[in-house]
């Protein structure tokens, strides 16, 4: 074995027997664990701050934009935000332990389903320290084990987030290496930790496209794909097009970064002649618009400025305040543009039909699928989750966003009286 | 691209718009749609057995073993029970369309989780036809499409079942595409659809040991290993020695080819002395025993035959009427010895004591875990799910036993007023 894969092995194990010790803790247990966590941090603050102030440095030394600084940096409050959601996460209802489906076979058999924690979970995200903090605090919440491999321009903040985490562990009498960090930055530890499956249940990447697409590929333990959000918005016939333009905006334009912001706006042929009024709107906003033939014929008519679209950018998770535009013939088209070009996230229609409604919801198969409502509701604080694992857009163990629940799976329990099968 | 990616790609999408076609279809026309395979088969049953008969033919001139042939041989009773299991699956409840975890969000936004089908499935198996068929009936019954690959043995038998079935989803005026075979024996078109990510949710391989890891490895799209069963049972100090041999029996001898027979008798010293009256028991039944050094050494000088374990026996899945044997010190030993060399399937405990049957239920982290009671309950239908797709030993989507519920996922509903987020 290499050094590498020595160090993953002893990582690997040392996370499947801490996650033993966490399996079988009970919630109060858990909470002051956590407790003890936040305390740790708050008491740690001071060489948290000092290590992220070394990571800004060094990413303004390496010429690193200034909108990635702001994602990497931790000042005070923001470290007392995170501090303060642990007591949220305290909160919440522990899903393990519960059990369900219980029945009584005709054999005279007790079966059970209880809730356990799925036992080792692996994250890998970017250079976001307050995702060390959260993952570590859900994965224990839900009685995991996690290994964390944060991004290389963090490594110094996540050493001391991880080594505050891991100190409130041992003086718990638990072992430290419930939460573990890969900060080595080496590339083929990703790799690596992609095809530990003997002691790795579930990996979660947090980040983008050619993130996920590296553990789609790579990975031997299963993946939970998501955070990628090609979203559509379909004005439909008869909606109220005086109530629909602030949903529109607010799909667009309240948060244009992140993955459930609307992508594209379709618009039925039939509220061609309204669309001017929409893109005005949008244009006020700061909107960029990339749109169809159509489309781009009636703006250029109306004297608004807008870019030819293609496949192409149909296909872009634009991030930014750019929107893309599209004419259709009736709601089939509409959906036959969703199938083709959305990545399974979120899209709505507005309408004033209940008919059209229930079809565009039956006919699209996406995560989360809005009536009358901005895409950007698809998030687990706003669905009430209490907290949010990642958003998925794949559709075995769990869909849309992630809370608690999805870091358990179940085992099953038979209790009989030396019973046999016949 | 090439012809095969060709293939793969046309297949996919040919099997995705069929899903489509399927996904909203009621209970009423999937079952009636399921009549009509099952009166197909029977109209074409001649058809079928002369092909299964030319299978077989190829089989025995190719040398293939009895045991193969017997798998792969349909005979016209076989394949009457193969269509009268189609009833009981028109029979169960259908899972989809179900709503559930319903809430009014405080923005007056009701949120609605719907289970829906997967969409397309892909599985992947060896030489039973019986499983063409029983996998396409489930997938329908849950409005999934479906890409069968089978054993290169039995494709004459699984061209006439998918035409049958083929010539039913016709006449229904459904898309024949919603059951797929691939019958080119190449194995790179078992690689190639394991990454068809485009157009499939879910891969099931329903086979060895090889075939879950070519899967787990190659794979792009989730797939659910299982199937492989290293079973232990651990005879604790407190046990009923007469009530435990039948169970212990039971779970050795009563099918031994299958994934829950056991594999591994685990025995508390204390019991030490009683081992030669349990071995004497399976001996009775023509089992081999292999066993450790202190075992061995025991029945030794009762002049019961047995030969040495190590650990490599120990991770063996035996498939047959060989065991393995080992004294443990306690329970902690016995669930060290499980964590070390189980697949996570099945386990038991025969014990009278409370204390250490909630003990092992709680540190033992398989699909299933038995008190009194034989591993070989572990199955869909003794777990009363009236179906089996297979049985998972990972942990995520579905784990053990798989019903109806594991084809199915969900999708979040969200029934807005121009709702936005502030």
């Amino acid at each position: 074995m290499s050094d590498k894969q020595l160090l993953l092995e002893s990582l690997g194990s040392a996370a499947k027997q801490a996650g033993f010790a966490l399996a079988n803790l009970g919630s109060a247990a858990k909470n002051q664990l956590l407790g003890r966590i936040a305390a740790s941090l708050s008491a740690n603050s001071e060489a948290i701050l000092a290590a992220n102030a070394r990571d800004v440095a060094a990413a303004r030394a390496a010429g690193i934009g200034e909108a990635m600084i702001d994602r990497l940096l931790l000042t005070q409050s923001r470290l007392d935000g995170i501090i303060a959601d642990i007591d949220k996460v305290i909160g919440l209802a522990d899903p393990v332990g519960e059990e369900f489906d219980s029945r009584l076979l005709d054999n005279g058999m007790r079966l059970i389903r209880r809730r356990v924690p799925l036992g080792v979970i692996g994250v890998i995200y970017e250079a976001r320290p307050n995702v060390t903090v959260e993952i570590a605090v859900l994965a224990i919440k839900t009685g995991n084990a996690v290994i964390l491999r944060g991004g290389k321009e963090t490594r110094e903040s996540n050493l001391a987030l991880a080594a505050a985490i891991r100190s409130a562990l041992t003086a718990e009498g638990l072992p430290a290496d419930c939460v573990q960090l890969i900060d080595n930055p080496d590339r083929e530890l990703v790799s690596g930790l992609l095809k530990l499956d003997k002691y790795v249940d579930m990996i979660v990447p947090r980040g983008g496209q050619a993130l996920q697409r590296l553990c789609a590929e790579q990975a031997t333990i299963p993946v939970i794909l998501g955070g990628i959000g090609i979203c559509h918005l379909y004005l439909d016939q008869s909606a109220d097009l005086e109530r629909s333009i602030p949903v529109i905006i607010n799909a667009k334009v309240q948060r244009p970064t992140v993955c459930n912001a609307l992508d594209t706006l379709l618009v039925h042929a039939s509220r061609a002649q309204e669309l001017p009024v929409i893109a005005a709107a949008l244009k006020a906003k700061g909107v960029r618009l990339v749109a169809c033939g159509a489309s781009l014929a009636l703006l250029g008519a109306a004297g608004i400025e807008a870019e030819p679209a293609d496949d192409n950018s149909f296909a872009t998770e634009w991030l930014s305040l750019t929107l893309g535009v599209r004419l259709v013939t009736d709601i089939d088209h509409a959906i036959a543009h969703i199938r083709r070009f959305s990545s399974g996230h979120s899209e709505a229609i507005l309408t004033e039909s209940l008919t059209e409604a229930s079809y565009f919801m039956n006919k699209v198969d996406s995560s989360a699928v809005y009536v009358n409502a901005s895409t950007r509701f698809t998030d687990g604080g706003q669905f009430g989750l209490g907290a949010e694992v990642a958003v998925s857009t794949q559709k075995l163990h769990a869909r849309g966003p992630m809370g608690l629940e999805a870091l358990t799976t179940y085992k099953w329990l038979g209790i009989g009286d030396y019973t046999c099968r016949s």
